[in-house]
């Protein structure tokens, strides 16, 4: 079950002017659930995203990219669950551009300003035949006040649906911040998460746009793991229709970027705690490095270890496990004797050994709880690092033994 | 259970002349277990070994590499299971040391001809009492037809004993290879296993016998991977009497090599056989390469792969999971449309997608298999690499999750 994590509240969702969302159930992979969002937006608005880094990226992704390179203007996104459009070759590069098609024809518009993006099952052909029936529902029921059944309809093997609000005072007048995500399994985002949208009604000019959006997903998608499977379908998504007629240039950037922010995060941490099988949610910090990479190696090596996710998942105190990842984790010069480890405020290793103040009743305290905190002390610079990460559970081989069946 | 994995037969396990081994139940863990090995060496015996690459070394592995340096030649081996002495700081090496110095004094050796070994528990201080305590035991009991003893008194989470001997003629002559290795858990050995312990009675001068064994690790125990966790304490040993009186030269490397890489192979694919709650033995062989580097960094994006061990697990051909791994495996480049990947026979993928010829019951009856050949074919250049790893299952978070109580 999610770690500590709540369900949106539908009320709690505030509409960005500009933005709207229509959801059908198309049959894709299961009957009678919501699995097609469309996403219509103003005319005028901006549109940013990063996308993942595999090299299997799904065809959606590529025909995305297509179409924010041919800056057109972007006036819709088409999003479908139930199947990836991944690993399926000429045919699903057909299948993502005969959506754009569809769709831009049922709103008026040109194919190269609608994105499209898909979740689910890789290597199986996209059902563009039902894709083609579900679209004049969601088209039909667009509306701005959708934001929870958006957040629902994304969902693949998610618990807990998505998303949250914010809202940020700029030059005296209010602006809104609303996202969604999804994601619980194949997550370790490089670039962004599974898929994630994040909508503003401030104005952003596309190059800044474009800045904002990296920033965010460096500081949220781009610090989470589940089980350090890169998805070819990653996709975090910002988009500013400006109806709320604030202006953001760079002296407003910095309380924007903050907002924004803060909305990635909160829908990052959301993957983890509700991560395939989770029952903790684990920081890590790396603090002392010599770089910041460094740091996020050794964070990785950590969040990565099945031998620490199953320990943790027992509450267990084996530590050693986590100087093992720490030693393995390729940082060649490590000193392991600079090295000091914690757990919340526990002090578990120094000198290259266990800590002579440390008692196992303490570790013991500290891996019971439901969020718990690693903190790695390097002793080597002024760098630091924080990922966020889930314990190994046998609902994880559960879920994933039986996904698609 | 383990995959296609029988246990050693006591009787087929061929001494070694010029070596002994003693075993002792000193309760470094658990009373009456097996848990203590002396390897005693005749006077003369050359000895080389590769060790783990983790920062965080075991004690033992610091010792042993100051130990081999010392070059006084090596006369015995002390191994304990239950306790890896890793992670103990500065007490870790002065246990080593002790360990050493009172085998020597019971063999009327130097302490810096013995070497030592620990495998277990991270982060617990070594026994050192238990050990001295039952040394004696062990010394009393060296004898020749030993291995099959030795190899279980070297497990750990292992279920089925390692142990296999070979015989090769060279100049006429009948050499002796005979190995043992213990490992389940923790597997990803960068230089060598977990423990490895390979004899001969051949005569190899020491240069040669380290170029030998590094040859054999890179043929065979870095080939490997169970969890992706690279341990603090591995090692492996190559231990040459010249009991036999056959010389062996760089004439008779190469057939000696040969001999030495099939027990090593032997034994690194019964560690994989044995892994932590395997029920599928699966070879990854990827081919086509630039350079090996490549095809091994694919073949173990693969072999970690959290959804694609637990696919095999549930004999899922969910095999969109395995073209995700290669593309997140780091390879910039690669060219996804050139990509083939099979399953034994059957073609599954090219063209950056589904095969046409591909059927699902195909994949289905391979996945079904308990030994399963994965091959994936990049069509860049000439390079390959073979790897051999094992499926995630429930067993292994529950071996994990309660492996200390």
């Amino acid at each position: 079950m999610p770690v500590n994590l709540s369900a949106p509240v539908a009320g709690e969702l505030l509409p960005v002017a500009g933005v709207e969302l229509g959801i059908a159930a198309a049959g894709i992979k299961r009957v009678n659930r919501k699995d097609l969002l469309v996403i219509r937006l103003a005319a005028g608005a901006t549109v940013a995203g990063v996308f993942t880094s595999n090299r299997f990226c799904a065809a959606p992704v590529v025909v995305a990219r297509e179409h924010l390179a041919a800056n057109q203007g972007i006036r819709a996104l088409v999003v479908n669950t139930g199947n990836a459009n991944a690993g399926t070759g000429e045919p699903g590069m057909q299948n993502a551009r005969a959506t754009c098609a569809e769709a831009a024809r049922l709103l008026g518009c040109a194919p190269e300003q609608v994105l499209p993006f898909s979740t689910g099952v890789i290597m199986e052909p996209l059902p563009l035949d039902r894709i083609v029936a579900g679209l004049p529902q969601a088209v039909a029921n667009l509306g701005s006040d959708n934001w929870f059944d958006a957040a629902h309809a994304i969902m693949t093997t998610d618990i807990v649906a998505k998303a949250v609000s914010k809202q940020v005072q700029i030059n005296g007048q209010t602006v809104t911040v609303t996202g969604i995500s999804k994601g619980s399994g194949m997550i370790h985002p490089n670039m962004a998460t599974m898929l994630g949208y994040i909508a503003t009604d401030a104005a952003i000019a596309q190059p800044l746009l474009q800045q904002m959006v990296k920033q965010a997903a460096d500081a949220s998608f781009n610090c989470i793991t589940v089980d350090g499977d890169t998805s070819t379908n990653d996709a975090l998504m910002l988009l500013a229709t400006g109806a709320s007629g604030v202006q953001v240039g760079e002296a407003e950037r910095a309380a924007m970027q903050t907002a924004i922010d803060a909305v990635a995060i909160s829908l990052a941490q959301a993957i983890v705690r509700d991560g395939e099988g989770a029952t903790k949610f684990i920081t890590i910090r790396v603090e002392g490095g010599k770089d910041t990479a460094e740091c996020r190696q050794i964070g990785y090596a950590i969040a990565h270890s099945p031998l620490v996710k199953t320990a943790f998942f027992a509450s267990d105190p084996n530590l050693g496990r986590i100087l093992a990842a720490i030693g393995y984790a390729g940082v060649a010069d490590l000193d392991v004797a600079k090295l000091r480890l914690y757990l919340d405020e526990v002090l578990v290793a120094e000198h290259g050994g266990r800590a002579a103040s440390y008692r196992e009743e303490d570790g013991q305290r500290v891996m019971r709880q439901s969020d718990i905190g690693i903190r790695v002390v390097l002793g080597r610079g002024a760098a630091s690092a924080t990922l966020w990460t889930c314990d190994f559970s046998y609902d994880y081989v559960k879920i994933n033994a039986s996904y698609r069946s």
